[in-house]
């Protein structure tokens, strides 16, 4: 089971990509960051969004995308801006008939350190853990795409498995 | 210069075309909504939304695409879902290489009825007078946004005359 994380935003979105099945160790298959230009207005950049996605999905062709999910209370001056991408990020997953997850930040930071409230570092530390990297990944946002990604290999649970059936169903698994 | 407006949702869009040139009647081409179907999951309407409006752009070919603003303080069960809505709007447009502009639900109400908070009855009255129209079109988000179309046409001024330019160099209008 290969899961897409993807951790939206309008300036710069985090992708990370793992792969694992339960019981087995998780492994790092990629990760980065696609950037927009801050010189282009909102719908340039979110072509750009999903043209950079679209790049990920060609090269990684994952089984399952999992997206944060964005909440209306947070940051006022941004979050209109990370909305938009993050439908555009699950519309490229729908397009291509894959299942499309959305987790809570507080879901991912449970999954992956034991607290909802965990900070970015101790995120971090817990996804080079998890992953057995060198060091964190860079910037913040890659590191959370990858852990929106194990978050959901772990959380899924029986979705996972319906979404592992339904894959090999479709013989592309 | 044709323009199509976009008042977004994630359950139903409105879409409305309208044709004007500054000092001259404005003629409504095309009004209607794109619906989407509620047992689906978000990522999936998200693709729904996309592939309606993709007919509307085939249809009628405008030349700029006016979407409605969306505001983080809007109703805070919905103005995430519609934010995604409205990025796949501007997202339409944008890959077309056709000028997409937004404008807040005030400037629309401003620039059809001269209030800024006259209600969604005046909005349809006033549109039913501009377009020279029998009744109002339904549903209201229908009406809303062909207002939107008239409002950048009207609001458009320099910018619409660069559009139109451009447009006129590609050899498209």
């Amino acid at each position: 089971m290969r899961v897409l994380g993807i951790d939206p935003g309008l300036t710069r979105c985090g992708v990370g990509v793992v792969e694992g099945d339960i019981g087995r160790q998780v492994r790092l298959v990629g990760v980065g960051v696609v950037r927009t230009d801050a010189a282009l207005d909102v719908a340039n950049r979110l072509a750009e969004v999903e043209a950079g996605l679209e790049s990920w999905f060609d090269e990684y062709r994952p089984d399952v995308v999992a997206v944060e999910r964005v909440f209306a209370q947070q940051n006022l001056n941004t979050v209109i801006g990370t909305a938009q991408a993050s439908g555009v990020a699950a519309l490229v997953g729908a397009r291509r008939g894959l299942p499309v997850a959305f987790h809570t930040p507080s879901e991912v930071k449970a999954a992956v350190t034991g607290s909802g409230r965990a900070d970015k570092a101790q995120v971090g530390a817990m996804v080079v853990r998890i992953l057995k990297l060198a060091s964190a990944p860079r910037p913040a946002d890659a590191a959370d795409a990858l852990a929106l990604a194990i978050c959901h290999l772990w959380r899924g649970g029986s979705s996972n498995r319906y979404a592992a059936a339904v894959a090999r169903a479709k013989g592309i698994a």
